[in-house]
């Protein structure tokens, strides 16, 4: 990472979520005597299963259909719809079998003042919601960006059918769609899947999310994320989307991916798209594996909520980011918020675009 | 944890940070098939340097003050204010040797509408600040809860101190006093200690903390952490605080110490404050630790920003978070902002409660 140590502190403010990040090369070179985070789960190609052949425990794997909750849809569809068909499948949208929002549980009155509140501005209400699970392969030695650029396209309709389904349910207010790869990185499970939270609620996230970029609307006129990116940060460019290392970036190599055409929602995207996003996700992903010797990661989708009025949907800007887990945050992001990243998203930037994949 | 398992899941909103956390007992029970988090760091007492004897390549360790970066007191007060001084010592706050912001640098020019903004809304500016730590023991086998009441109330009076210091400066906005404990805390160096960052902006999560806590007073009248507390969730008190698992905590076995009397700033405690204050600290840290096998856990002092105007004082209460480390967030917490926390804080706070320390 050339020049970065000559590089002093700065501390940067975004325009999306209005987080400071402190920028701090020099930290980089601190010691430690305590043992560093683990690196990421040995790559499952490398790991028994390897070959194609179904890994003995893991239910996601062709063939263990049965012991995973129920299927919600497979692709391709199968001729009649049977939890248990043995059909060929690419990718299976399943419940979670320990969903930590219940789908069959009574959806929550709406708020009204004080109603139900513990004490001063305290809420409980019963977890109601839905908590899918993606099984993006049938292959427990396939990652996602072995997968090629149809294949995770085909990934990227399946989140999008799968939200705007739970979008029809009254209550469901936002999905949360992610992806965990990596024990650091929060996985469980080592074969490829993400997921999706239906909540009934709009998460503190979106909401400051929203309320930063509405602020600079209303006082620049200008969406945060349609602004013309300074070409120092940019990664790569499709026809529909640009890669960037966003100018405050909160994580060492973080990469959002954003559609060139101001978009509020991330469901609306069509085959092309799909197509076009899947083939740079799949570069992307790539890209930071050889960069970073197959880090843990988390990518997230960041959309507008659905009940979002139409007078909000000009600053709201959907996006996917994706966020290396190289070190563990500690005290004082936990407390303040705000992050150190030693990394400058130019020199992170610089090496992602250089590097062939 | 019995009776957790029957329970099912419950969303939660917070009063103080307005954030939603879901209650899930049930996600305990899912299997993993990658390596989960590695624990605690191996306890400083087990490992090389136990007996009081330093460990030999430890800075943080007495006899070793001249690898330090410079100091800025110590406790007690050396007669002749010498960093390399020999002179017995119980605390030092010393500046740290990488720090993330620069006591050095130009410290910002007050904020403009639009001015100095790289894009609409993103701003950079030079990285000014104050990062110091606090050793908290000049012995590598001691930990803070080892110490007595008085020792914790020593540390915490120091904190107190050098933020009054901070203070003094015009450009820094707020303090973030925290402390890692443990690898996968975050922490780099495993002798006891504590840090804290002077920040030339309010941070993020204080904004939203203080946002939260002014709409209920306001639609309220009440502070949200003055209001009689739940006994399910109370831990234990003494004359001047409580210690509890809050009602919506993020994190399992999450504590936090609340003063019983209204006051806005921690640095304002005083002797016999934090006397008290050292001695439930201490308690509730060897709670954590028996219960939970010497957890990697951070701390973080939560108070009113310097500038803070006399209007927000009535809603604004200081308080200690404790959070042991014991799983891994995921792609749902980053993307929404929003916790699942497998254990309800009434369970959390009966196990502790009747823990005997
Ligand atoms: N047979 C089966 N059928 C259907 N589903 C099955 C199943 N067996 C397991 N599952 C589910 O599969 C999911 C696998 O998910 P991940 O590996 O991405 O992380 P997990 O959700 O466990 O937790 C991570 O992500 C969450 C959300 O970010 C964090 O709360 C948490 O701390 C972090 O470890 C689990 O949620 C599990 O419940
Ligand atoms: N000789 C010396 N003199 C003075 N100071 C010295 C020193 N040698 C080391 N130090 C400093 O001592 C500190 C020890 O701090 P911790 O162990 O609490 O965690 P650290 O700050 O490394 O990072 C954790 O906390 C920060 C803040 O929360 C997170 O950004 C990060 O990811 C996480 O790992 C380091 O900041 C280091 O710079």
């Amino acid at each position: 990472m050339t020049g970065e140590a000559s590089r002093t502190s700065e501390a940067r403010r975004d325009a999306v979520f209005g987080r400071w990040v402190v920028f701090s090369p020099a930290r980089s070179r601190r010691p430690t005597d305590l043992k560093s985070h683990a690196p990421a789960n040995p790559s499952p190609a490398a790991s028994p299963g390897a070959g194609g052949a179904p890994k003995p425990s893991c239910p996601f794997c062709h063939g263990r259909e049965l012991e995973c909750a129920p299927e919600i849809f497979r692709v391709p569809a199968t001729p009649e719809p049977d939890a248990a068909s043995a059909s060929p499948w690419r990718i299976r949208v399943i419940e979670n079998l320990y969903p930590a929002l219940r789908r069959d549980a009574e959806p929550p009155a709406p708020e009204e003042d004080g109603e139900g509140e513990a004490a001063p501005g305290e809420r409980a209400v019963v977890g109601f919601g839905f908590h899918d699970v993606v099984i993006e392969t049938p292959r427990h030695d396939v990652r996602l960006w072995d997968l090629d650029a149809a294949g995770v396209g085909d990934v990227l309709l399946a989140y999008a059918r799968r939200v705007r389904q739970l979008m029809e349910h009254p209550a469901v207010k936002y999905v949360q769609v992610f992806k965990n790869h990596g024990a650091s990185a929060g996985a469980s499970m080592a074969h490829s899947h993400s997921q999706m939270l239906g909540t009934p609620f709009v998460p503190p996230t979106v909401t400051t999310r929203l309320n930063c970029m509405k602020e600079i609307y209303e006082r620049l006129g200008r969406c945060s994320l349609c602004e013309f990116q300074s070409k120092d940060i940019l990664v790569s460019e499709t026809q529909n989307f640009s890669a960037i290392v966003p100018f405050a970036a909160s994580y060492p190599f973080e990469i959002w991916i954003i559609p060139r055409q101001h978009s509020s929602y991330f469901h609306e995207i069509d085959k092309d798209m799909a197509l076009d996003l899947g083939s740079l996700l799949r570069t992307m992903l790539a890209k930071l594996s050889k960069q970073l010797n197959d880090p843990p990661f988390n990518f997230m989708v960041h959309s507008a909520p659905f009940g979002a009025s139409s007078s909000c949907l000009p600053y709201t800007h959907w996006f996917l980011q994706i966020v290396p887990q190289l070190s563990v945050i500690g005290g004082f992001e936990i407390g303040s918020g705000c992050y150190i990243n030693p990394v400058f998203p130019e020199d992170a930037a610089k090496i992602l675009r250089e590097l062939d994949c």
